[in-house]
């Protein structure tokens, strides 16, 4: 093999187990990394920067367990972590050119970590980058690892970092803005709708109230996925048995991601299973998948509420932050919502995708693991910067249009309900369909039909007390 | 074995190759059946009717393209025939009392019918129901089959004749329905919308004709994917090399199988694929999730277009089939729009059952064809029914509200649109964002900003002008 | 409208909203059950049993707590929970006809409950079916409660009840038998495989305690989607606000529903929420295809174990519960990790379905309820029944083919992994790839090589020390 | 505003009918798309590269159109002609910033497409950069057009052109070496599999027969998808209606876009239906999930058969591509049937968000565009690319072990089934019980039985025979 690539690059020769490949003078990464990009041209979809990120976290604690327990030399394990730090700070980003469409078990992901780490780790001891000594990819940085724990540990690290350091927070955000507009609207009677058909009456900060417990339902339910995402397979090492690593790595190594990290983890008590099986995400899925149902929701009725300006519902104006239509002039349209629903649509297909790949876990190992991480992390980053740009555009802006809304409140022909209790309902519905064929108000039909008296109606049909159970 | 069930019901005893089973006296399904009751005593869902049907007509045909290849005695094979008719007919509806959830091939839902095609066979030859002579469920009515061949080739003739003897007429007449409506609709100028925002003017017949239009495009969808669908395994016996089956077995059991349906069934040109994937119905089963697609959307349409009576859109009136509420009285819902829907996302969620299930085939045999089968032709029954349903109870009942179609028109400032290549783009944007901000009509904010006279505003601006390209 | 259906049935006239309608003399339901029959002969799905006996439940809750609020007459409420009851213990089971494709908010099922309940409340006063009197539908047996809070409530008892008292023991009883596996075969040592590919040794013990592991943390999962599967949306009537209801009858309805079930039940702190949207549903949802997702893993794990009889890994033999194949005569098949499968494809499926109904909630309303709960009912019934015969007629019964498992261990190439920390990596390889390549034992090879001695192989390659991290 | 911004940047003021916006003085974009990228700071999918390439066509076709209807002057005509062209070759790539999740019309991508194209058109004619003239993005780029006919033509032109430029022939490459497999292994007899348990003999070149056939319907399936995929929106504009469209516009334009693409483009009959619904994108959809039902089997089936290398099936060989294990020297994985089968999982994912986003639209739009394309052509691609590196990578170089395979064949059990004719289902299987139990050969079982001579068995049993139906 030569010491050019084709096009004229400077290159530098590496090996591994099946021989030597050339590989870019100028990058850090290795002979894996590089078969890979040559046999996986495939998409173009990276392996995310928070789960490289978690690499970087993985390295840097197996380093300092190692070191604790004695097994790794501490000159070359301090290089170790000081060459991990930087693939943590991102410094590193542009060393890990893999696709997600690899080995199912991540593994070359994981070699190029090696790779990496070892390659920046012997320029610090040596400045000069690449090759196996003084630390080696693998009996050094892989010390007492496989892939085959080495990534659904990153898996976790990065699926518990985001939930906990970005999902969470963007939908705590959004709940207490929904929260401060159910507030703000609290005395706002309106027409309440069911069926898509005129209901009885309730505020506009009730209906809003339902938007901010369902924001924060999914909040609890992102937390009550999170104890199993916590538990790490780090220590199973090959299929879970943890050959080759040592007696006590697997907790000592969960204590270090602890520590780095501030998050409870801590180690798988069952590796067979966290190699074997990503139920863990799968679960997590389905919470985001959940949380995805409630986002469709509320920001399809906030479009439906806020549709018109005059054709529509209109009972809500929504902030205009851009020209509607390239063809009618003056047209603003709900866009936040529409970028939140399209996120929603690809969050629930995504749990498909995690479900289906979960589901096909043989023997001793998933090996669908990329496509997983892939798809939770996609799923976790766009609800949360949904959720910042759906609350910053969109829901602290909405006002309330309260000659719409107490106009179509007085319409109303189901305010009749009110009168159930008074003249049972075989009567009531009655007015209200003589109101309806004859297009009149309530009082109007229920006068003509003799049921009650002007004063009975205005004493009994208040929307205000409506909208509450009776004393 | 005893002679009797432990509830005191009179018994037959039956064998098969693990030896003797008891079944009640009174039925014709042998050892193998009774086992599956007992082993499988999981959910309630029957095998499909459809499938049972599809299994005697799959019975019938073998027997009689057996007897033309010469290896089937006609005196057995004529009594097969006369069983196999009753399976057809319904009238042994009672004797396929297996659920879904049973061997992955189908295998005892097939032995089901050999046993009680024997048993009938036998009852009509000799007076006496059971055993397996003169007529042995395995050496003639299975003769040159196998699970393996003979269940994919009912799914076929079961999905094939479903589609085209009942969900294609039932798309049919939804279609006649909106294209009546299209036509009937079609002088009616309205406002239509986009991103639930007013927008430019269209017909109620224009509207409706979208709707049309996607169920034509539906039966055609369906039809696409019938090719493959009429594609059937039998004559691949086990593994699909067609052993133990008569050379030319497989021809001319399909020219049986449509003769008998008078569809277009032909053998399969691979039996390994026939056997070993369920590709054909993974395809039909996205002919039938396109269509529900469509179907959510228009039924979602036309409530939201009744959506009122007072505080919704309100362009449409649908028929009130039943109360509507049991607290608010006078209400009617658009109830058949949500069956339809409820149809909608189970089809929708069928579908991936389908695709999971189909994706999972081993080697030479897929063995989830309960589970596939069992879920097209639920999806096919619920789109017939619910097409028949929603064009009988809501379509055909639908009825234009002229007088708030005008008044929605007529006030809205999407109009302004037609003034673009009068006075460009950036000047009718600021007509109709002045409108809007001071609730006037387009006229008078045209006219305050000096942009054109009243006499070009009702020149340009004319709704009845705005529904086409111009010319 | 007259006394005798068409096909000469007696019949009795009873009357709703829209008029008059003839139902059979001897059932209990009155017009609008009738009028849903008639209006929506869609697919063969009736309401699930379990949510008929939740709707039981519900009314005489109901009619207990408006009894303790002073609002039900005595005799009138006794009267209705006498026959609220009989719906409780399925004697009434044959007068609930509907289907789940009706109005999406369950409201003809909930008047089916009230109008059965009103007339066998009616038949023990007055000796007479049916009518509105003493025992009025709407107005006793619906008292302070709207089919929008009454049918959800219903979903919930269901779901929680089902969760509670059918799937979590039966998967806890799965899990028992996975377990006392785990113990059984603690001692069988085997080689374990990764990418399908041959690795490092393990326990067949371990093996089945990640099995084991997954099941305890599906029931986990199960309990952690309960908490809200336990708000009851009772009380919030209409659109959440309680209109019409007592103030107090949400917690005192609660309070009866946790007396009667014995399951810890509380009213919903949100009524908005609790009606306009069912998250709860699609997080329990969320949980089943978690479990579907290890159950899948799991029967297609013991399927492939137990590959063969000569052509597999057959490391497992599984229980012979009935004759496997109609044309190869001696087979057995894994038909219970078949029928378990297919189960799972189901429940994966219905999880689709599931969140596609409870993304559309409009407004103050979902109207998806008898799609979401027929789905969620059914794929909590499918796993258990699934489980019990998964447990019952395979798992209790697999038996470890020790001969087979000891001489694939001892064949096998991977156990030069214990090499690693011994020769390094690299040359670990080269001892593995000549072996490999040349059909050898891998001590002739590393002998051949080498690289140790015949001495050192013996010590180093132990696959009973191989089961664990070293000391 | 500034026109500095706030790092300093130089930049130029673009404005839209909301005001002035800065933008970067050295890009092509203007106002609208620089509000996209404050506005929706969502995820880091961009629009694909395939959807841009689709926008530059279809400006440059309605350019054309427009000139030839007369409505366009030639010199701006040919100027957008010109800058077109460019997006058309990726010249201006990095001229589209935008992401997937903005306006569900797509319209701020179709506006940057509008304000690129005319600012390099302007820059073509004056030497300047950005503004509205003498090429105003809307009034002459955007001539006769609407986001909501342009957006969903460019999603056409783009699938379209995706399938039939780079999926078909990546899926008929892979064909061509399943089929060159199917003749090369013609001769190799082996056992076949069903339930994964031994069966009757089949060559290996009929199981490969089966893969092929599923990728040739599988293109099939694609071409039965694509008529309506090539039909174009495009003279919809705003509603459906073709509202300041000229008249023949839409026949114009899909001519040219055919001209330009080779491909057979036609106006859609409906506009109505081509905006409001992407049911044809849901049908194309449906095709590739499809396709990875039938990849995942292929993949799935091809790592089986290739497990090993000692305790798996063993008789395929798989080329080794690179290391397999960072902990077990030596190991060879079948990584690209991992790649394969995780591109799958990801396809089958696809289908359901694009599914649920194609049930959303809302009257005269839907407004989940951007999602649908980004999917599809997420599947297309990933089909495309895994199926190249599947068949380069791995396919092509599949060896057959022909010892293990004949070693397997010849100690199977189910070599009984060609008995049957001879001796009866019942004499059969009690042989191969016998053998099994005993662990005997067949041979030796039914002499020990009487049930036949050495010389019939020699006779009967010969497997080369067993693969094809009798005489």
């Amino acid at each position: 093999m030569s010491d050019m690539t084709a096009n004229g690059e400077d290159v530098r020769i590496e090996t591994d187990s099946l021989g030597e490949v050339a590989v870019p003078a100028h990058v850090h990464w290795g002979a894996q990394t590089q078969r890979s990009i040559v046999n996986f041209p495939i998409g173009g979809e990276k392996m995310p920067p928070a789960l490289v990120r978690a690499l970087g976290i993985q390295k840097l604690s197996a380093a300092k367990a190692n070191m604790k327990l004695g097994v790794l030399d501490a000159r070359l394990g301090e290089a170790i972590v000081a060459a991990a730090r930087e693939v943590i700070d991102g410094t590193l980003a542009d060393q890990f050119p893999l696709v997600v469409w690899q080995t199912g078990s991540g593994t070359q992901s994981n070699m190029n970590a090696n790779e990496v780490i070892a390659s920046r780790a012997n320029e610090i001891l040596t400045g000069k980058k690449g090759g196996k000594s003084p630390v080696h990819p693998n009996d050094h940085c892989n010390m007492g690892q496989s892939s085959n724990d080495t990534f659904p540990t990153a898996m976790h690290i990065a699926a518990a970092g985001e939930a906990i350091e970005h999902l969470v927070p963007a939908l705590r955000k959004l709940h207490g803005a929904l929260d401060a507009k159910a507030t703000e609207f609290a005395t706002i009677v309106k027409i309440g709708r069911t069926h898509l058909q005129d209901a009885t009456p309730m505020t506009l900060g009730q209906e809003f109230s339902g938007y901010a417990k369902q924001i924060e339902y999914g909040i609890a339910r992102v937390e009550a996925a999170l104890p199993r995402v916590l538990e790490l397979a780090q220590g199973g090492t090959a299929v879970g048995t943890g050959i080759n690593a040592k007696v006590g790595f697997d907790t000592a190594f969960a204590a270090e991601v602890a520590a780095e990290t501030g998050h409870a983890f801590v180690t798988a008590p069952n590796k067979f299973e966290a190699l074997a099986a990503h139920d863990a995400m799968v679960e997590m899925s389905g919470a985001l998948n959940t949380i995805a149902v409630s986002l469709m929701k509320i920001a399809n009725d906030i479009r439906l509420l806020g549709s018109g300006p005059r054709s529509g519902l209109g009972e809500l104006s929504l902030p205009a932050n851009e020209p509607g239509s390239s063809i009618m002039p003056g047209k603003v349209n709900p866009t936040q919502c529409e970028a939140m629903t399209m996120v929603c649509a690809q969050v629930m297909g995504n749990n498909v995708a995690v479900s289906v790949a979960g589901s096909h876990g043989h023997l001793e190992l998933n090996v669908f693991k990329p496509v997983i991480i892939y798809n939770v992390l996609q799923s976790m980053k766009l609800i949360a910067d949904a959720s910042h740009a759906f609350t910053d555009n969109c829901v602290v802006g909405i006002e309330a249009n309260q000659t719409r809304i107490t106009q179509l409140l007085n319409e109303s022909l189901m305010l009749v309900t009110a009168l159930n209790p008074h003249i049972g309902y075989d009567n009531a519905a009655k007015i209200a369909k003589k109101a309806h064929a004859e297009g009149t108000t309530l009082k109007e039909a229920a006068l003509a039909l003799g049921l009650l008296t002007e004063e009975q109606f205005a004493q009994w049909v208040v929307p205000s007390e409506m909208i509450k159970p009776r004393a």
